[in-house]
């Protein structure tokens, strides 16, 4: 065995990924030496109660309440313990101590990145986060990196799989909303509060990652868009399957160059229609999947496994090995660079397709008035499926409306101005169209 | 703008790869400086011909025929002439006059890599490879980096373009080899000359990459077990698609377990049967996908364009950016890391699932013959499907036989002891089953 230089590293949380990281560190310890070229050095691990049962058998000497104590001298510190605080305290204790930091934390990292990455620029310490993104599928460093030299277009991530299980299976069964849900919290794809999840929190805090790497401009979190899964309801499904799409919960991160010649970029999370001949539709499951349009690379997707314990310690311990190298050859690691800093549109200056389904009254001049309300409003129709609801004396027909692309404001104004004109019924629902 | 550090850029080659790498250089000069941390300044281009017709149109007073005085002083070296010379030659000059390098060339890496990453090493330089591998798609650095804490049991690669073309085209048109060759060579798809990709010699030198760096061992181009696919007709994908599957040209790259406690792996490019659920049997057209199981991330697939001028441009300049950072801030490259060192095992001690189609008389006694030999032989039966072959009165039964995993060895001994048992008219096709 080569006798490399032994680096310190210190874990802090040990739920159901840091017991994995754990796990492998002393498992694979040789390999990872050599990958590393240093000796990956386990000294201690954080956690809130020492006596808490664990996924992984941890040695109980390595565990601590004591996360300060820890992170002083350490020269790697990974921190796995979630939320905002006492995280975001511990990242910077380690980054002033000159600990290089590797994180999951997503949360933290769409609310308080630019702090944390200013405190490590100001010490030249580096921030390591591939498991933030995306899970274990590796997409930090092909937009980082392969991609450094090409203009990310449009992302589109299915970044949440919880939402995806649920959706695929109300696809694949016919299946509600309500019941799939709660098949998804009995069998664990699902929190007991699953609001994070279905209303599109976590993939929001994933979007804002993901638009701050690929267009080098930071992403508060609130400037980006959110909608959630739970109107999404069968009839929705059926309808979407009969014209040749799935609805899944999409992350679009998009660069607009509209008719002004300044780039601006918007960045939204909300259930759309996608092709079924797309690539993002035949991602099953718990999966994820990142599809990526850059200028000169074309079409990319990156797929895999988007959580679990065991995937995303892979994602983290990729991230170690790669602080260790710095370590010992030097180099830059994945830093933030926010050198573009492109203006983020709201939601109401993004065009894109859509597809309106309406219940009106089934009478003559109905058609006209609703094409005239959409022409006025600048929504040009694409397709158009008229058919009768119930029996031919209900007097009610369900439009279902294709349109070309049209800006959100004047859209959004258009439904209100359909749903007041007196012929609409109900407006039965108004997805967007995603992936042309 | 930022006042950047100047690095000296030579270009080698300037064909549909090269002139595109040329435009992008001079066209987004500014962003790549950001990215890079230093200003890219391309100070020539060596080509065969100066007047002969490119896809981009690049300044004459670039143009050189003097490759030599080209590499010396400069700090990058991007070869995208192809072929073994003087590529080779130019490479290892521009590594001893201290640049650091970037090639698109699978062929050489493929022949010569261990020559090349160890003259490299000698004196500290590094060689960026990320469009060899599979043109535009991500995949040295996420094999490299972000898997660097996990294991690689297995890679499925459809890293040949021309072929999944022509494969595509006959599973969704039913059309035959000869006639979509044809077409995709009118279309710009296939070469006058279609060996290097029907053969699976392109697909091996991308396998042999692959899995050098998957699996930290040099694997040569003659370790690679290659079969093309010209003996596939549209018999066989008719075959393919009534049992559920389609036919594509893998590379696969394996990790060995067997009996013995010693690792071994098994790379191998041909074509085979893989699930129409699969990842892998959804893409399309000229695209390639490497799919990648991991010990810890579990299944990972990376889509994309896997040729093409422009979209291999952008691979090669993430590297060029890659190069021009380490330049500045130190750190390691790519690199190549051959500390495992397994064993190649030849493909007859690979197993896999086998569909084995044959024509047989149709008398009484046949079938019970057929099973006794794939017993004897070590071969177990999962499905078997029978039909008349013609009319009832033929004397001809086909039978369609499903395998359990078998040893390759087995296989093809028991295939040629079924040939010559007087029973068996006709041995159809055997394929190997892979994506379990």
């Amino acid at each position: 065995m080569t006798d490399y230089r032994r680096l310190r590293v210190a874990l802090l949380g040990a739920g159901a990924v840091g017991s994995q990281v754990a796990g492998l560190l002393r498992q694979h310890g040789d390999e990872l030496a050599d990958r590393a070229g240093a000796t990956l050095e386990l000294v201690g691990i954080a956690v809130r109660d020492i006596d808490a049962p664990r996924e992984v058998d941890l040695p109980r000497e390595l565990l601590t309440t004591d996360a300060e104590s820890l992170i002083i001298g350490a020269d790697i510190v990974i921190e796995l313990m979630g939320g905002i605080e006492p995280a975001r305290t511990h990242i910077l204790q380690a980054i002033n101590s000159g600990a290089d930091v590797v994180t999951a934390n997503k949360a933290l990292l769409a609310t308080h990145g630019p702090e944390i990455f200013d405190a490590a620029d100001q010490v030249g310490a580096e921030v390591y986060y591939e498991a933030a993104a995306a899970g274990a599928i590796p997409i930090i460093r092909p937009l980082r990196d392969s991609l450094a030299g090409d203009r990310v277009q449009r992302i589109m991530g299915i970044v949440n799989g919880t939402t995806n299980y649920i959706l695929d299976r109300m696809d694949t069964e016919g299946a509600d909303f309500a019941d799939v849900l709660a098949d998804a919290q009995r069998l664990g794809y699902a929190e007991s509060d699953p609001t994070a999840d279905v209303e599109g929190y976590d993939a929001a805090q994933k979007a804002a990652i993901l638009a701050s790497l690929a267009f080098h401009t930071t992403v508060p979190l609130d400037a980006v868009h959110r909608e959630g899964i739970t109107a999404i309801d069968k009839a929705m499904m059926d309808a979407a399957r009969h014209a040749g799409y799935v609805i899944k919960l999409l992350a679009v991160c998009e660069r607009l160059t509209g008719e002004a010649s300044e780039e601006s970029i918007s960045v939204r999370v909300y259930p759309a229609l996608i092709d079924r001949a797309h690539p993002l539709a035949s991602v099953h499951g718990a999966n994820n999947a990142v599809f990526v349009q850059a200028e000169a690379a074309g079409n990319l997707m990156f797929y895999g496994a988007g959580a679990g314990g065991v995937q995303t310690a892979s994602a983290v311990l990729g991230d170690v090995v790669s602080a260790a190298r710095r370590h010992i050859a030097g180099g830059v690691g994945v830093g933030e660079s926010t050198l573009a800093n492109l203006p983020i549109v709201p939601v109401g200056r993004v065009t894109t397709r859509y597809q309106i389904t309406l219940e009106v009254d089934d009478r003559p001049g109905v058609l006209a008035t609703v094409a005239g309300i959409l022409s006025d409003g600048r929504v040009s129709i694409a397709t158009l499926e008229q058919t009768v609801v119930g029996s031919d004396e209900s007097g009610v027909a369900r439009l279902v409306i294709g349109t070309h692309k049209a800006l959100e404001q004047d859209l959004s104004e258009t439904v209100d101005r359909l749903a007041a004109s007196g012929v609409v019924e109900r407006v039965v629902s108004v997805l967007r169209v995603e992936g042309d």
